[in-house]
């Protein structure tokens, strides 16, 4: 009955959850990023939310596309194509019973190297500030599913 | 042996698996719906897809974008950057063992804005209707992220 | 205490765990592709990723679109819609306890179909093949989400 509760009490799952929810919530905060700059550039994608402008021609040139706006929603694709996979690997990872301070060290790096990412890519950083970090984050998915696959396989 | 089955037997795992499923496959039907726009607004990304409609010029007309299929597609990504976050803080959020009230409380109004949000971005209504579906659906997400941060927390 | 290293003993989760990693990691290789064909096509989304080709007019003509980098992010997409949801709905029917057989054939079903997509994508092979593998792919997560709403709903 409460075995929900019992995972949790797990310090290898609870080092999960931390981080998962941390890089999870930064992703998040994308959409806000993008919201501010859509407003403050005035760069919309729909009709109706630049109806507040006026109507006809007046609104209608805020339906444009902004290179800041533009910028940030490509690092938002790139955290979707990246966070997700660190989620998904992740838990399956947390849940192959490895050493605690092998799964801080993956998580830990993870999360460092997509805040590092995002700031590159906002700032933005000359590369290949973006690039390294978006291979690290990249590597430490890679090296979970490799655990992943030797301790779990059954095809 | 049988823990997998365990789990499922915890109501609040039942209703976050049940509401997890509920907006995943909302979700899914905004692929179709995108089908359905592409083939009535003959509007295609690939020219292996205009094939049927001839050779040459004839069927690279087709390969354009048209305002509904952007539209759904957005609504679409939106969704990805929405609802993936749901599913991961909420699966955590299930195992952190809240009030099944609360947590039923969480995932229906999440639910709820979600499937609103859809009808506001393709109908469209006016806004603020789909800003505030949004912001419903998102905060809901960032409560259940603070109620894993504050009982898993393990840095 | 060792709840977590309990869940991965199970056949089913097992399988899951397997077939999800395989799937997610072919996502990830999107990325890379991506970035083949960004540095061989010459075709950039960053002025900060051209630098390195001088300055001025002499590197910004490589901040294009190309359609072979199009056609790889359309699949990474398509993936993120796809792959998504399984993932997400495969864990919670791994966890509603179906038969081992049952299970397997539906993770090897999807997988193989995404697999035969993205080869459809990047060829590309005529239409349907493209299609046909999404459809299956399509199919085999409803199937999955139909049986977890059965065993789990709880509203």
């Amino acid at each position: 009955m409460a075995k929900s509760t019992q995972l949790i009490d797990n310090e290898v799952f609870r080092a999960y959850a931390t981080y998962a929810a941390i890089v999870l919530i930064k992703m998040m905060l994308m959409s806000l990023i993008t919201a501010y700059f859509r407003i403050t550039r005035k760069a919309f994608a729909n009709p109706e939310d630049t109806a507040s402008f006026g109507k006809g021609d007046s609104a209608k040139k805020f339906l444009r596309t902004d290179a800041d706006v533009e910028r940030v929603r490509r690092g938002h694709l790139n955290d979707l194509e990246n966070i997700v996979p660190f989620f998904g690997i992740g838990l399956l990872y947390a849940l192959c019973g490895p050493d605690l301070s092998t799964a801080l060290l993956h998580f830990r790096i993870f999360t460092g190297a997509r805040i590092l990412h995002t700031f590159a890519y906002l700032i933005p950083l000359p590369q290949p500030g973006r690039g390294l970090s978006w291979a690290v984050g990249y590597a430490v998915t890679i090296s979970m599913a490799y655990k992943v696959l030797s301790k779990a396989l059954y095809l």
